[in-house]
């Protein structure tokens, strides 16, 4: 249902210091280049500033980290989804374990991004609260527990059973929905790990964005696919 | 203690769908125009998403819409003043009405605003609230009832005293901050009504983002200093 | 699941001045004759403040109107399940459309009620949102349409087909799940039309509440059982 | 201004274990218990569930922890100040270091506590902030930093400047308002120090809570006084 070809790479750029202005830019062109270089799909999600600028200078799709489900209009400050479109954003972040969402508005979110032709990428912590955000109709969800995020421990290792009860339960309630997987994720054995459990992909920050090379982290986990 | 020069216009240009993309930046040009054209200073307040794209195409001040407090690093979809620094703002907005921020955090995004060199305008909505933000040292104060934004009916007119007050209560317990004031400000008498009261400045939005022509009512305004 | 009876009137009494205090007590009097006259199950959801002290004086079951996944210790006000719980209540509102929570946080409460022997009452908006909420296993699920609470017009004859979606969708997801209606119910006609929809109660509270005399309005809404 | 006596020491029972139900109740008498034996003045701030339950059996003040800017009405779950005046409190904190508040909803609730003769007490994190707050005209601040609340360490000896600090500036804006300390407080060392510094009272939370008799903790701490 979604516009972003599979097994994907999504990179969320948070907001480290390694990510921000000019390096922001830098790590959407690595992502670029390693797509252009080996076929296989990639996504960065520049920090929310950066958006714009970022979208209008790479040929891969850009998400927005957050969107908030505030009215267009009056809401200074606030991210919106239709706010992303005219940014050139091709999909968002959804409920990030750092940027938790009520129930209602991720609803309301996953709605108005359909709509306006975004792909919208679920983020969730367990395999029930997985199995909830499937019945919201998401393009993609991917699930994280929080308790590896950042860690180096991949969560393919460290709880197999999370993203295979994901992938069965989500499966069973939607079968639209493409799960991805996140947390600890670092090189390609660890995304060969995650395709193996039934993941189409991989939502990754620090093991990219702080590495020495960030393209040549990328190429490594393009390898597992 | 601001790098802007007083007297000032600041644009919020909000989550209208008349800011977004090429529409946000056309407004920030017009706002470029009015400045060469008349001397008087404006600043711009994209949408969140444009901050970098439009920061570097236009040579006038462009404001963060809103900062978070969260610290730098993982804070996937944040707003931080460190990464509104390198998207090329020269400050940011702080608390206003439709996005309020805890006194803890005022007073942080602040001392962050002032050593990255962002001028921080913190929005207060009545008298003592904008003597309480003078505590905190703001580099401006923005007093806008907001009983009274977007309804086209100005403060200056509809509540001088809140200005005035605004201003002496303020100076009494800080110097060096500077007060504007917003709210239905929409034309040139609002703003020469706002300066005999003692502000240095306006914010506003609507009266320019959703006029038919922005520039023509940006002139209308700078008339009035 | 849960340790109450159904088909149940649940009777939140929001923050209304005809509920604080004394009145509130009253209210839950009311609610209690009203159980030991007709035999139909009846919960009453105090103000915050008066919880411990009504359920000290009343035989109904009582609960919170709404808890937070704080973990127990520092957390100054906020209102954890297990201060509900030895406060003497029997179960918790969860996600009530005032008072909403992220979908992590719904999932917590809900494991956090259970192992304390508390009932749950997951509130929902809408079909595919009620749906999601089964994937939690709350006890119950209250679906109340947002736009029809306090209106005095009845979601089971305004949009039934609303609450006739949730119990199907509910059920096969999770049949454990009690489904409720609630929002602009006042009559017994009201309740009987819910029952007929399918549901196995009513959640309400400005029909009872702001009533003449609550406990004619409580026995009139029995009258549908 | 305020209605309580200081000297006075004010015992936060959070959300502890060691606090809910009959032993919270526990807690309220032994500061009834002291108050009684040396006259020196107490409040208990019971858990929010306990509010009404507790205050009707003790005749020392209650203080609500929290409370919320939430209008009377259609506020499910949330903590009112006329809700806490109709349960029997005197008073309530606002703005904890675990409860923060926006500058705006501090203001709200101040004027709303001093019309229904509630004794509002600030909590503030550093001298600005506690500037910030007198202009807001509360009877009571409270200082704590943050950094220190529950690690024993008083601050009346681990930063003696930021309560000077704070007497200095809060009285140099507003001499109505009183201020006290927490933070690290747990004998009347602690507290001795904190009235030589200017303050007129303690904050305190785990030193009474957690003490292995609460009641021996108190008669130490008013030892001090």
């Amino acid at each position: 249902m979604s516009g972003v070809a599979t097994p994907v790479i999504i990179l969320n750029t948070k907001a480290y210091q390694e990510s921000m202005g000019e390096k922001g830019l830098a790590l959407a062109k690595a992502c670029e280049e390693v797509t252009k270089e080996t076929g296989v799909s990639t996504v960065i999600c520049p920090q929310q500033f950066d958006l714009a600028w970022i979208a209008h200078q790479v040929s891969i799709p850009c998400f927005a980290q957050h969107v908030d489900a505030k009215d267009v209009g009056s809401a200074t400050g606030w991210a919106l989804p239709e706010s992303a479109k005219a940014a050139g954003a091709a999909g968002s972040l959804i409920n990030h374990s750092e940027h938790r969402l009520t129930m209602a508005d991720i609803d309301t979110l996953v709605t108005r991004c359909r709509a306006l032709g975004l792909t919208s990428v679920v983020c969730t912590n367990n395999i029930q609260v997985s199995a909830a955000a499937a019945s919201l109709n998401p393009d993609m969800i991917a699930i994280e527990p929080p308790e590896l995020i950042g860690t180096g421990i991949p969560v393919s290792r460290a709880d197999p059973d999370i993203v295979r009860g994901s992938v069965e339960q989500v499966s069973a309630i939607n079968r639209n929905v493409v799960v991805l997987c996140g947390a600890g994720i670092s090189t390609g054995e660890d995304v060969r790990a995650a395709i193996e459990l039934g993941a189409k992909g991989v939502l990754l920050a620090s093991g990219v964005v702080k590495a020495d090379s960030p393209k040549a982290a990328l190429l490594d986990l393009v390898s597992g696919i």
